[in-house]
């Protein structure tokens, strides 16, 4: 496939078609059909459709979408059939909730490396990894084979740790900072903002006050 | 402005634009034009004007965008223009991590209510709040006018509290938990699935790879 012809908001949607495929196998469901799907995505079945469609799974009409050869086709295209390593840099709080966040692991993340700069927390154990210093994200990264980044730092320093992910050949990056951060274009990065997130709710209440 | 007429993927980059635009404005930047906001977003000045023609800002050609006036704009359309009031549910390492996250308050929302069912948790306080049994959501989030609640538990028992929240009326909640949750249709719902993001990079990974 090439990503290119994929849109953006097709992408977008993929992990969560196959959280749904996997609730729907949990059920005992071997086939589904557009309209089931959307009514668990809070989607329509066109759209269903038209997202499958670009993967190259069209379906047999009446009958439906094959579950496991679906959930087989996304992660392969999620590329999850091997687990890929991730280390976190900024080990406060949000740091420590997504390290032991119990969705990572059994998405097929694992988290291989945690960085800081406190002295009070670089060299302590916490679960089965020590925090390093951040200094050491250009020898540990490679060293863990990790390949994504999240930045879980205050906003001041989150440009600065994710140069130095990029200077340590990580092509993704997670930013939950609340701040954007600019990558060279061969790097992937997703923007966590949580206000943004309350922002949009707001915008909500806002208009049905109305 | 009728809320129905802006498309949900324009009101999902008004937070986004407001961050631009206050970034700006720090910056000493009066007036700027969409290809400069298009560049901080990662987006393309098409889209942003035509996003800003949703809101009935046309900006003047060859000049540029207000940007004290889309500020206040966006803010208004957001709901912004007041402090929201914000109860936690779930407070293991992602509640606290969400209640001690610098970037709400800034924003505008205030947490005032924490609730949770751990008795070692329950009564006992937490800056200047003090955790509440769950089954108190429904006197505390009216009493303390708390109008978005942000879910943190595990996936379990996520629908069980969002079903509380909206008994406690409620109208907007924001979900971190590895679980789709459904509530009637006037309630809004924002859901934060951190494996997702990582997927959607992992995706990234493996066809830069191919």
């Amino acid at each position: 496939m090439n990503p290119d012809a994929v849109p953006q908001t097709t992408i977008a949607r993929l992990p969560i078609y196959l959280r749904c495929l996997l609730q729907a196998q949990a059920a005992q469901m071997p086939v589904v059909n557009s309209g089931t799907i959307a009514k668990m995505m809070g989607s329509n079945p066109a759209q269903v459709r038209k997202d499958f469609s670009y993967l190259g799974e069209l379906g047999t009409r009446g009958i439906g979408y094959d579950v496991a050869s679906l959930i087989s086709h996304i992660s392969r295209r999620l590329g999850l059939t091997a687990t890929r390593r991730v280390a976190i840099v900024g080990f406060g709080r949000l740091g420590q909730a997504l390290q032991s966040y119990g969705g990572f692991h059994e998405r097929g993340f694992e988290v291989v490396a945690v960085f800081d700069t406190d002295p009070a927390k670089v060299g302590v154990g916490f679960g089965q990894l020590v925090v390093r210093h951040i200094d050491e994200m250009r020898t540990t990264l490679p060293e863990e084979g990790a390949e994504i980044v999240i930045i879980a730092t205050p906003a001041g320093v989150a440009q600065r740790m994710a140069d130095a992910a990029v200077a340590s050949g990580v092509k993704a990056i997670l930013n939950f900072a609340p701040i954007s951060i600019e990558v060279p274009e061969e790097v992937a990065v997703r923007h966590v903002e949580m206000a943004v997130e309350l922002q949009i709710l707001s915008f909500h209440l806002a208009n049905k006050a109305e």
